[in-house]
C-alpha cells in the first residue's frame, strides 16, 4: 500500500562487561558470555572492560589490571562476540563516566551505600576490615554511572548483585523525580536462569584464584589434567558401585557443554545404576571441553599473534561508546540545570544578535 | 660577557578558588582576595570557581550554583584578578578532575575519611546527621585532585582547613611511594597572618546566609545602612564615655579599609578616653568603605553590562587549565601503569615497524 517503511524499532540497550583481573575462564563462559551471544542478537550491547572498577581493590597492583585488559578482549572476541554487533569499550578512556560517578555521589548517603549487602558481602570476602578504600564502597555509584551512562535498559547480573540494580534504580528516580522528567531510564536485572559452572574441586564458584578453574582457551594438556581431578562422588569408589549424579561436576559440566541431552540422560541413569566408571564419563567429557575450547584457543592466538586488530576494535568501541556517554552527562548536566559555558556563550551570542536587531532595518 | 641569559626559575603554583553559592562579600576580599592580589605578581595562580564541589552540599538546588559562576567571576574581575597573570577556570568542565578524583578514592580509606576533623565540623555545621551524601565525606579527595592536578605548591587556606591539606599530603606521598619517584609534589598551606573580618553584627564570620555580610559591590545605600547598624562597644553609650577597641567591629574595619594608620591609632586612643562618638568614627569608616567599594562596583557593573568578555576569559582560563589537569592525569596514570588505549597502539605501531626492518635492506 506504502513505500514507507514502518521505523525499526530500536533494540533495547544491555550493558555487561567485566573487571580485567585475569583471563576468563569457562565459568564466565557459562555464566555470562554465552548469553552475551545471543544478546548481540537481539539487544544494543555494550561489554565494557572496568578497569577503573578494577583498581578499587588493586589500587597497589595497578600493573595486573592494565595487562588484562587486552587479554579480556581477546576472550571476547575469541567466543565469538562480534564488534559489529557489539560495542567493545575501555572504561578508564570515558571520562563522561568520572564525572556522571561524581555528581551522583551527591544524590547517594553514606550509610545507604554502608547498607548495600553486596559491598558488605564483598567487604567480608575480600578481608578490608575497618581499611574500606572509599572508591571501594563508592563502587556502587560508579556503576550506576556506568549503566546510566550507556542508557541501558537491561543488565545482566548474578543474584548476589541485584543490589546494586536497586542501588541505580535509586539514583535513577531521585533524578528523575528533582528534573520532573523521565531523564533516565530504570533497568532491570537479568537474572540468569541457568545456575553457574562450578570450580573442577566442586566449590561453588570457579576462580583463577582458587586454582579450580579451566581457562577459556586452556591448552589441551591442562584441559585433561583439569578433568582427571576433577570433582566426582567421592563414594562411587568401584566402577560397578550406584553413584550420585547431583555435585558431580562431571555431570555438571556435561550438561553446560554436551549437545546431546539424551546420551547425557542415558549416562546419568548408568551412573545412578552402577556399571559406569568416572573414566569413561570423564573421557566425554574431556573430548566435549577439547572440540569447545580448541576453535576457541586457536581464534585467540591467531589475534593475539597481530594485535593490531585487537586494538582497533578497541578504538572503535571506546570512541562509540564516549560519545554515548558524553551525550547522557551533557543532558543530565542541562536537565539538573548546572552550569555550561558552552551555553553561556551561545545565549550571550543569540542575545547579542537579538539587541543588533535586523540588519539594514 | 655572554648574551645568554639565565633561564628564568618558574614561578611557585598557587591554586586557591570559590565555591559559587552567592556573590563575594567584603570578608572574602580580607580573608582571601587581598592575598591574590599579590600572589598574582610572584605566583603562578589559578583562581577555580568550584561548582563541581559546590553541588557537594547543594544538589537540591544546582540552580543556585549555576548563576553564581559567571557572579563569581565577575567579582574576581571587579576587585582587580588580572587574567593575563591569574587563570580563572571552571571546574566542572575540567574532566581529568573528576578522573583523578575517582583514582585517588581507591588510595584513600573510608575511615580516613570519617577521622577528618574539617569534614566533622562541616557535617555537624550543615546538620546532615546520618545523612551525608558521600560526594560530601569524599570532597576532600575532590580537592587533592584539584591541587595535585594543579601540581600546586601552595593554597591559601584558613587555619581550620588544614586538616584537607594534610589528607592531600597523604594522597601524594602514597602515590610517591608507590611508584617510586617524586611523580607529585607535596604542596603548603599558606594560612592568612592577617585575622578574618567579623560580620557586621560582630561574629566571627562573615556570611550572606547570616544577613551580617557587606557585598563587595555593594550599593552605596546598603553600605550605608550596614555601618549605621555595625556592632561597636555596647556600653559606650554616651560619646563622653570611655570605649573599648577590642572587639568593636568599626575599629577592626578601620584597620582593614583605612591606610592612614597614623591617624586610626590617634581615633582608637580618643575612643579610649572618652570623648570621641560612635557617628564620627562610623562616618569615617563609611566614607572608606564608600571609597574602596565604589570602582569595584562600577567596574563589575560594566563587565555585567556585556559578559563577552568575562566569558571569554572563563573560556581561556578554563581551557588552559583543562590542558594542564590532563597532563597531570596523563603522567600519574602512566606512572602507576594503567592501561591507555594510546600507548598499546604506539608500542604495537613501532613492534610492526622493528618486525619490518629497513625497507629496501
Amino acid at each position: 500500500m506504502s513505500d514507507l517503511q514502518a521505523p525499526a524499532t530500536p533494540l533495547p540497550v544491555v550493558l555487561t562487561g567485566d573487571r580485567p583481573t585475569g583471563p576468563l575462564h569457562l565459568g564466565h563462559y557459562v555464566g555470562s558470555l554465552r548469553t552475551r551471544l545471543q544478546l548481540q542478537d537481539t539487544h544494543q550491547q555494550t561489554l565494557l572492560i572496568a578497569d577503573t572498577q578494577a583498581m578499587t581493590d588493586n589500587a597497589h597492583d595497578p600493573d595486573k589490571v592494565r595487562r588484562n585488559v587486552l587479554e579480556v578482549a581477546l576472550d571476547y572476541l575469541a567466543v565469538g562476540i562480534d564488534p559489529a554487533k557489539s560495542t567493545i569499550a575501555v572504561q578508564s578512556a570515558l571520562p563522561a563516566l568520572a564525572e556522571l560517578t561524581l555528581l551522583y555521589l551527591n544524590f547517594v548517603t553514606v550509610s545507604r551505600l554502608e547498607r548495600n549487602p553486596t559491598i558488605k558481602d564483598e567487604i567480608h570476602a575480600r578481608g578490608f576490615g575497618r581499611d574500606i578504600p572509599a572508591g571501594f564502597l563508592c563502587y556502587p555509584v560508579a556503576q550506576a554511572a556506568d549503566i546510566t551512562g550507556f542508557r541501558a535498559h537491561v543488565v545482566p547480573v548474578g543474584e548476589d548483585q541485584a543490589p546494586l540494580i536497586e542501588q541505580t534504580n535509586e539514583i535513577v528516580r531521585r533524578l528523575n523525580r528533582q528534573t520532573g522528567r523521565e531523564l533516565l531510564p530504570e533497568v532491570e536485572a537479568l537474572i540468569p536462569t541457568l545456575g553457574r559452572l562450578p570450580g573442577i574441586d566442586g566449590t561453588a564458584k570457579m576462580s583463577k584464584s582458587l586454582g579450580n578453574a579451566i581457562a577459556l582457551a586452556a591448552p589441551e594438556d591442562a584441559i585433561r589434567a583439569a578433568v582427571r581431578q576433577m570433582y566426582t562422588d567421592p563414594n562411587h569408589l568401584r566402577a560397578s558401585d550406584p553413584g550420585t549424579v547431583e555435585g558431580n561436576v562431571v555431570f555438571t559440566y556435561l550438561d553446560a557443554f554436551d549437545d546431546d541431552l539424551a546420551e547425557v540422560e542415558r549416562l546419568k541413569a548408568a551412573y545412578r545404576a552402577g556399571g559406569l566408571g568416572d573414566m569413561v564419563v570423564k573421557r566425554r567429557l574431556e573430548e566435549k571441553l577439547q572440540a569447545f575450547v580448541g576453535p576457541i584457543r586457536e581464534r585467540r592466538a591467531r589475534l593475539a599473534a597481530d594485535l593490531g586488530y585487537v586494538i582497533e576494535v578497541l578504538a572503535e568501541g571506546t570512541e562509540r561508546a564516549r560519545a554515548v556517554t558524553q551525550a547522557t552527562l551533557d543532558e543530565v548536566r542541562a536537565a539538573l540545570g548546572t552550569f555550561s559555558l558552552d551555553t553561556v556563550r551561545e545565549l550571550h551570542a543569540a542575545a547579542r544578535r537579538g539587541a543588533a536587531g535586523e540588519p539594514g532595518a
